[in-house]
This record gives structure tokens, C-alpha cells and sequence, in this order.
């Protein structure tokens, strides 16, 4: 296990205290352990906050997109596992402004759980919440059960949006409700050629053969819809894009956002061939691509493979996504 | 060799198309293959363009600096292979506005011939210009034989403060001279767990056991100064800033910025966990850390290891560092 770390149980709380010391002045944690990550300076404008929460081992994916315009906080779980309802409420305590909460997170069952009961709590508090899931990625569950489906990469963009609709000054229902409208507009499925190493653990998440790429692979080694051989690059982009295209079809005219997410160890190089492909595609659909987001936004460590988002886009969705953001790890320098 | 990819021969040239059509408002190439990378909108203020060139797979080094506040352009070679002397000369000539060009590069022999011939055509064209070169690292040499020193990642940190000079209107005189006093400042080493795989070779560009580090491998494979046992991040940490500190010692209120920079498959978990333990050992000593640097900035494909680069700051550096600056790859909204 080559892994750049001191003791394997210190990995998270290391990582986090090294987080703290170099975005101080952005960052700030309410506890000894820093499991929960406040924007320092959130925008005086917003009546309400959008958090998250999740696992460790996904950087920049959760804690990654506190700060401006984007999330209020963000509860830190261990590698791969939710954070307690504890931290959750106590961060929901720390960010409400008096105008709610938006809880926005990822379709995990210990996440679900856990919001549910730090919501629970807060409304004990008068806090109003409203708790949201992200189930963008297809591979993780047929379309008729698209509750069951995994939250990918696609949390991105719904962070994006709500957080713009917060500094819009929007109510809480109004923030929940365009959040929606986008969740309905965001599609994702990834790709896995390598697994990674849970530094507790010690062992690879799972196998895969040398020649061989897993089409559906969760980000935290879930298996995948097919392993296939692998397959080249131009060839495994529209494998990718045709399974988003099934449930989401393009039209002329459409206007979309699209990420090509590594999940670790895969070159930004090879992201961009792949770009390259997914825009030949659209562009000959005469489909319009704004904001196009390459690079490693929800990652597994050091696992190699990558993921497409699609967001399809309205006028008021395409506003928030080009609405200005700035947080430790993503910058949007767009209006 | 897993890699997305389609032809190996074409692995260059597409992951450049994907580069130009993602971000066509950013960047542009007067060449059919891209191999020139121009800022489409540079500052109206320079006087002085400040340029790069070298191989592919190190992304965002080197082109991904080409934008708002750093570099006019690069020129692109293949995977870790000088471009030719024509492009560089096709570059300057397309960058220059009367006030010179400055060439910024790392101490490699095939960027120093090209650049040199390239610029001895500029000068027909009564171009003036000047040649620096980046050395950074200090495991590629004994301190005795600075000038055969390879640039790394301290590349970065000469890029941003040239182009600062450059956006507060220096002439190209000055430009250097900055420049050149921050390259004194600027000292980097790195270590390596695993090689990467160049695409037309198809094999791994050296060969590391299981539970070895490299300490002072380049970023081409180049040997280091000692194969170590895998040792903890504190210890890797430790390591890698005793090294810098032997040349350019610290004292009492001594102001840096510092680098921790990922070489393509450590993930930035345990970049962290390596910039906890210098910004622990830093703040002992109490030195300040401004606008430290943790994440991919100058890589080796998917290589897995880390560089650790201190810049010390004067005043003036440090102003030019908290310049802002906004390219595809980069942004500081800092000022």
C-alpha cells in the first residue's frame, strides 16, 4: 500500500487538520477534530445555508465546496462512511441564519439516515430543513428505481445551483425547489480501470483485470452495469454519453454543462481526449456545451477512471451555474 | 497500460484539441495541431509577454498557465519532449507587442537549444528578447553545479511572478530581474512511489519496489539522490524540507509561500497530511506561510509521489504573488 500517510487510523483526522491550516483564512472548525468544515466568511446576503455532508477519501468532493457561493458546511465522515447525526446537527445549529437549512447530499444510506435524525433535532430547535438527495448516476440502479440510484459527481452542479439560488437571496422552498428542477437535468455514469486502498483497511476496494475497464462503477468500488475490455478512448466516451442520452435525450438548440471527472490517478490528458469526443458529439447534435468542468472534482483516492456529468440546461439553470463561486478548491470566475 | 486513450501516436495532439475546445474563450493556436497555446484576451497593459514551451504530460505545467495575469503563450512538445525551435519562433513573433519577449523555461537541454535558436531568429526580426531558466530542484545537482539543476514545480511560483511584472507594465529588463531574484528564492525537491507509463513506449519509465520512495526523482524519471523504505509523511515530510532548508535557511520572520504538489496519483488526502507537518515545522520556527499551494500543479502523467517547493518572499515577491491571475488551470483571486 503506497500511500503518502502516518498512521493508517490518523489519515483522516491528519488531512483535515492540514485542510484547516492551509485555508485558515477561508475555512473554519467549529470542532477539536474539525468533522465539521464552516465557510468563514459566508455571504451576509443569504437568508439561507446549504450544507452537506459525507465521507472522506472524495477530494475535492464533500468539504471541498464550502466557501462563497457555493456551500455553508460540511460534516466530515471517516474514509468512504457517513458522518454521525451529531455533527450534522450541531453544523446545522452553527450555519442557520434564521431562514432554514438545505440539506443536500448524496443518495448513501448512512448519509439519509443521519440527516434525517440531525433534522429531526434541529426542528426541535424551530430550524426548518429540507433534506434533498443527489441520485445522478444511472449505472447504480434502473430508471423505475431511481431512488435506489448512487449520488456521483453530479453533486457538483447541484451544490452550484443551490448555493447560487442562496445568494440570490431565495427562500428555503424556493432554493429546494430549482435544486429539483436541476437534480431532474443532471445525469452521470462512470468508469473504473484501477481500484483504491482504504488506508484502514489496507486492501484494494476491489479487482480488475489489466485489460479490462468496469462501465458503472461506484466511487466507492459498488460494482458497475458491465466489465468490459478496454476499449478506446473515443469508443468508451460515447459508451458513457449514450447511457446519459437513454434517459436523457438532446435536442437541436439544447444547452448543457458537461464534467469529465477523473477519479484519482487518471491524467488530465486523458479527461481531455475524452472531452474532445463528448463535444464532437454535442456539437454535431447542435447542442450548445456552457461551463464545461474537466478535471478531478469526485474522486476515490488514488482509483483510476473517470466520470461524465451531463446537466441539461434552463435559462434560470444556466444563470446560477455561471453565477460566481469561490471556495478552496473551486473557482468560478464566470457571471 | 491502462490509459484512456485511442492511438498512442495521437494521444498529444487530441488531448490539445480537447484542451482548445474546452476553453476556446480562453485560449486559442494559430497552428492546425495546436502545438502553440496563446492567451486569447492578454492584458492590454504589458509591455513585456512572458513565454514557455516544453513537453506534454506534466499538465497543467506547462500550458496550463497560458492566461490572465501569468504566461502570453507555450509552446507544446511531445510527452516529455522539447517542441521544436520553429514553434517557439511562431510564438514570439505571434506574442510580442514591440516591448520584447521573455522566455521562461525549465533547465532542460532541448528547451535551451530550441529557445536559444528560436530567439536568435526573433532577433532578425529586431524581437528582443531573454532567456531564463528555471532550477529549481535541488536533488538534480550538487549546489556546486546549480546551473545543471532541472525545473520542477517551482516553475509555477517564476511563472506567476513574471507575469505579475509583466500586468504591472516592467519592462523587459525588469521583468528578468524580478524574476531572476525570485528564481534564487525558489528551491523544490520530490519523491516518487511509483512510475508513470509514456503512451507510444507502452512501459513504465522505471521500475520502484513495493515498499520503496525515491526521494529526488525528476519529473521525467530522471534519477533521485537515494531509494528509501517507504517512511511516514511526517518523516517524507522532514525529509523533503531539511533538503531545502540545507540551501536556504529560514529564520524568525522570514515570510514563504509553499508548495506541496501532487505528481499525478497521490490523492489530495495525503498532500495534506504532508502540508500539516510543514506548516507545523514552519510556524516552530515562526515563519509565515502566504497563499500555500496543495494540489496538482506540475505532474508526471499517473505518477504517484509529491514535490515540496519553498519561495521565499520579499516584499515585492510577495506582492507579485498575491497578484491576481485567472487561467483555465490557475486562479487567484488574491490581491
Amino acid at each position: 500500500m503506497k500511500k503518502i500517510m502516518n498512521l493508517p487510523e490518523n489519515f483522516v483526522a491528519e488531512s483535515l487538520d492540514g485542510i484547516i491550516k492551509a485555508h485558515s483564512a477561508r475555512l473554519m472548525s467549529p470542532d477539536k477534530e474539525h468533522r465539521i468544515i464552516l465557510s468563514k466568511n459566508p455571504s451576509p446576503h443569504r437568508k439561507v445555508a446549504v450544507v452537506t455532508a459525507g465521507g472522506s477519501g472524495h477530494l475535492p468532493t464533500f468539504l471541498g465546496y464550502v466557501g462563497d457561493g457555493m456551500l455553508d458546511g460540511c460534516a466530515v465522515g471517516n474514509i468512504f462512511a457517513s458522518p454521525s447525526a451529531g455533527k450534522m446537527y450541531e453544523m446545522i445549529k452553527a450555519v442557520d441564519r434564521g431562514g432554514g437549512v438545505f440539506c443536500l447530499f448524496g443518495n448513501y444510506s448512512g448519509d439519509s439516515l443521519n440527516f434525517q435524525m440531525a433534522c429531526d433535532y434541529a426542528a426541535l430547535d424551530n430550524i426548518n430543513t429540507i433534506q434533498m438527495t443527489v441520485k445522478d448516476d444511472v449505472a447504480s440502479a434502473p430508471a423505475y428505481l431511481s431512488d435506489k440510484r448512487r449520488g456521483i459527481a453530479g453533486l457538483v452542479y447541484a451544490y452550484k445551483i443551490a448555493g447560487a439560488a442562496a445568494d440570490d437571496m431565495l427562500s428555503l422552498d424556493e432554493v429546494a425547489s430549482i435544486t429539483d428542477e436541476a437534480l431532474h437535468n443532471i445525469k452521470s455514469i462512470g468508469a473504473a480501470l484501477t481500484p483504491c486502498i482504504v488506508p484502514e483497511a489496507g486492501k484494494a476496494t476491489f479487482t480488475i483485470c489489466d485489460d479490462e475497464i468496469e462501465i458503472g462503477m461506484g466511487i466507492h468500488g459498488e460494482p458497475g452495469i458491465e466489465t468490459k475490455n478496454l476499449m478506446p478512448a473515443d469508443t468508451l466516451a460515447d459508451t458513457l454519453l449514450d447511457n446519459i442520452l437513454k434517459e436523457m435525450p438532446l435536442a437541436d438548440g439544447d444547452e448543457v454543462s458537461v464534467m469529465v471527472n477523473g477519479l484519482g490517478a487518471t491524467p488530465p490528458e486523458e479527461l481531455y481526449i475524452l472531452y474532445r469526443r463528448i463535444f464532437d458529439r454535442l456539437h454535431h447534435m447542435n447542442v450548445s456545451i456552457y461551463m464545461p468542468h474537466i478535471g478531478e472534482f469526485a474522486t476515490s483516492m488514488e482509483m483510476a477512471g473517470c466520470s461524465l456529468t451531463v446537466f441539461k440546461l434552463s435559462e434560470k439553470l444556466k444563470k446560477y451555474l455561471l453565477y460566481p463561486a469561490n471556495t478552496p478548491f473551486y473557482t468560478s470566475l464566470n457571471k
